[in-house]
């Protein structure tokens, strides 16, 4: 049916904890995101974040007891890797994993706000750029951000955009919009509850590649 | 002791078929070339070439025998995937690779011929600039040559890439130049000779990614 409504994020229990299996099953679906941008530009950018889940899911996969909830997997980490944590193992992938993960909060907020470019609003420059200011540009150095503004070009129309979320079916842009208003609910309260737990635990860091 | 000289390629016999065994030992160590290039920025194109040189051995490791030449591989593609050749299968992954590795021998050919920007004789703009036209331009739409062009900028100073050529030892800039001269003699031959088998088969392609 819809991209995104066929793998949505389960709500959180009142400790905001993040059952570890269970985020991996749904944020496995996530990569394919970037396929819905349509341009094989975009590869290295999906490899990147499928790498950091397999990482995490390797790391789960070696004691899924001890590493129930996200949180037990940075805590085990911190205790076994003091002095390099955070910058190790699966502290590092989740670190640049939730980047990625609120680049596409950020992007399909902005798409469901309507906010858009009114002298080209079949445009999505406008969404991916706050997207991408407010969650990755820091973490770039000029030489990837330069990069980035080339890359921004290969971006496709909204409706395509839009089209392919929905795999392709013609749905009519209002119901589109409702599946990812439906999607951002829980996605965003996931998201959010990541990044508080790495400034709880004081595991962000802010160096830039 | 030096990355190339520790990984030369054969002679060829006088048929100039190409071992696919002793090819794909050899060729294996050519993705850390990109690496002497000191950026991250080139891990997707090193990635690129490892995913070609593994889809190759993938392909000869199912009956060593049958293929043990490229061209018997070609061949037997040709006969198999009718169709689709030579857009298919190794046929593919190979004529993708040769074009790096002409990237690669028009580059360090560019520096051992002494080529340089007489205002910035520290850069390898110009060499990799004439590698990348003779190479691979045509192949590559507007968007990834724009993409290029920003990349380039991530090219590292002359001085830092020989070094890195030589594995970080440091050797005096003549016998590292030396060094590319002697790598160049054999490698050159086996790419001419892979281009040559394109050619003749009438197995080259030349659409845009
Ligand atoms: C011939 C032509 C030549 C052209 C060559 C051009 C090559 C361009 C390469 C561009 C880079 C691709 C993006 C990847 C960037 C990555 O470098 C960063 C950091 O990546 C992290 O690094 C850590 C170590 O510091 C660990 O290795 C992490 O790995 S670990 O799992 O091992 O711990 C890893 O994810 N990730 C990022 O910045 C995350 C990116 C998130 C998604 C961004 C969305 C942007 C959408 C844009 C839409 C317009
Ligand atoms: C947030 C920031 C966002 C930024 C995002 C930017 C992302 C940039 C992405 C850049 C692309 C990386 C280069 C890869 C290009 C590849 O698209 C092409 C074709 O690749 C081929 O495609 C085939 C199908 O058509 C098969 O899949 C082949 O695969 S198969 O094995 O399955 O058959 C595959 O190799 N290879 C190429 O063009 C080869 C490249 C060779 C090396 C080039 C050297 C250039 C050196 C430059 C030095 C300055």
């Amino acid at each position: 049916m819809s991209l995104l409504l066929d793998n949505q994020f389960k709500e959180l229990p009142p400790d905001k904890s993040i059952d570890t299996k269970l985020f991996l099953e749904t944020v496995a679906h996530l990569p394919t995101f970037f396929d819905c941008l349509g341009s094989k530009v975009f590869s290295p950018i999906k490899s990147d974040i499928s790498g950091n889940i397999t990482k995490i899911r390797g790391i789960y996969l070696k004691d899924p007891t001890k590493y129930v909830t996200l949180q037990s997997i940075l805590e085990a980490e911190r205790e076994a890797h003091a002095a390099e944590w955070p910058k190790v193992g699966a502290t590092l992938a989740l670190m640049w994993l939730k980047r990625g993960l609120r680049f596409i909060q950020i992007m399909l907020q902005s798409l469901a706000d309507g906010e858009k470019d009114e002298n080209n609003p079949n445009l999505i420059k406008v969404n991916v750029t706050k997207a991408y200011e407010q969650a990755l540009k820091k973490y770039h150095g000029w030489m990837v951000q330069k990069l980035f503004s080339a890359a921004l070009n290969a971006a496709p129309y909204r409706s395509n955009f839009l089209k392919s979320l929905s795999k392709g079916e013609e749905v009519k842009e209002d119901v589109c919009l409702a599946n990812v208003r439906q999607f951002l609910v829980n996605y965003t309260i996931t998201v959010d509850a990541i990044y508080e737990m790495y400034t709880d635990m004081n595991a962000e860091l802010d160096y830039t590649v």
